[in-house]
């Protein structure tokens, strides 16, 4: 069976998942390009297969559609070859030792990088606060180069986060501009989390007043870093 | 004077600066925005400054637009208040010791963010591939938060650069995944210069090889950086 119509049920239900209230209403995403179908179905997380074209998977639910159709699902301005509907699953992490915390990240760009560094870097978990750009987002998905498929990213409430943290024994660290250590005289701990802020904002101040210590990377006077570049310092130095 | 017609010559004019053909052509390029107008001012790189509504500046060459003027001039889908008309200057560097080399280099976002990040990190020029994303286009103008108004950034041919820096003293450091030394293990020299590479392809092997040494950042098996992270990272641990 071939999908050629652009009124066909089920091409109308894909392109819906474009919008976050229909992904969040039946818990679906759309995954596009070869490279990333892949690392989604090595995360199990594929439910089917749309492809024009040769179809270059081996995988029982796919589904062959002509080119404007595929156009039609398609998000990326360059058009894609295949695209999967994916099921979102929630992780959680053992025992993380390292840990991130993003506060009100609104750049899809910057949260997919962060996501994709914490990965290459050893860091379990991110917990982002309910503000934070959504994470389904396809430049969300692309910037994380597929580890998103496997990363637990939890939105929660911040604070009580932070709490609960601490009594699990993490050293909680800020990153501020202000009132802030160099990053060069703050040790390893056993286990640790770093709290990130908005672009434009920085990390709210009752956040800040919660952690147990601030830390700044050491710029020059009125400079100032892209957030996802400073989260990869920082994920570096303390790398798990 | 207020400009009202989107017939108007100089209205048709500031659009074309959308084009990079037109940019290098008239060598003047367009900044959007209060906060980057008020750098490109500091920098002394301001023609004129076009505004609807309230006129925030006080420069000598203000022309009022009406709204729907400044939005066929603006580049930004949310639309601008003002925007800038400012003169592309070449900047050198004078006796640098911290130098980047970006070998094709094709994300706005990604190089404007590498430039905002030098500034930050004490480098004093990045030398680009000819085929580097152009410097002028407006995503790589609101990475930089500015930073590309006062930094050098200059276009040339990288094997003859690499060549140069050597005779200069330059220690030149590739970053590679293959065949490559940890970056914990080299140690700091009075003048170093860093190759970075495309987002797909890495650095082109024939520049790998015509530097002094090769430099990996120590992340897992199968993992990958972005190139402004991993930029950040490097000038951190380098920094100037």
């Amino acid at each position: 069976m071939k999908i050629e119509s652009l009124q066909n049920q089920y091409v109308k239900q894909w392109t819906k998942l474009h919008e976050k209230k229909e992904r969040d209403k039946t818990g679906l995403f759309l995954v596009e390009g070869e490279h990333l179908i892949t690392e989604a179905l090595r995360a199990d997380i594929v439910q089917k297969i749309l492809y024009t074209g040769e179809n270059p998977f081996n995988f029982p639910d796919c589904i062959e559609v002509t080119e404007p159709v595929m156009k039609k699902i398609s998000q990326n301005v360059s058009g894609a070859k295949c695209i999967a509907v994916c099921i979102q699953k929630e992780r959680t992490a053992e025992d993380p030792k390292r840990v991130i915390l993003l506060d009100d990240v609104q750049d899809p760009g910057n949260f997919g990088t962060i996501i994709r560094t914490a990965r290459s870097f050893g860091f379990e978990v991110i917990y982002t606060s309910k503000k934070t750009c959504d994470l389904y987002n396809e430049k969300v998905i692309r910037s994380t180069q597929g580890a998103l498929f496997t990363m637990p990213v939890i939105r929660c409430d911040l604070a009580e986060k932070i709490r609960e943290l601490k009594t699990e024994s993490f050293r909680v660290i800020g990153t501020a501009l202000k009132d802030a250590v160099p990053m060069s005289r703050i040790g390893d701990a056993d286990k640790m989390a770093f709290l990130f802020g908005n672009e434009g904002q920085g990390v709210h101040q009752e956040l800040l007043d919660a952690c147990d210590q601030r830390l700044f990377i050491e710029i020059g006077n009125f400079e100032s870093l892209n957030v996802a570049v400073a989260t990869g310092i920082v994920m570096y130095r303390y790398r798990g």
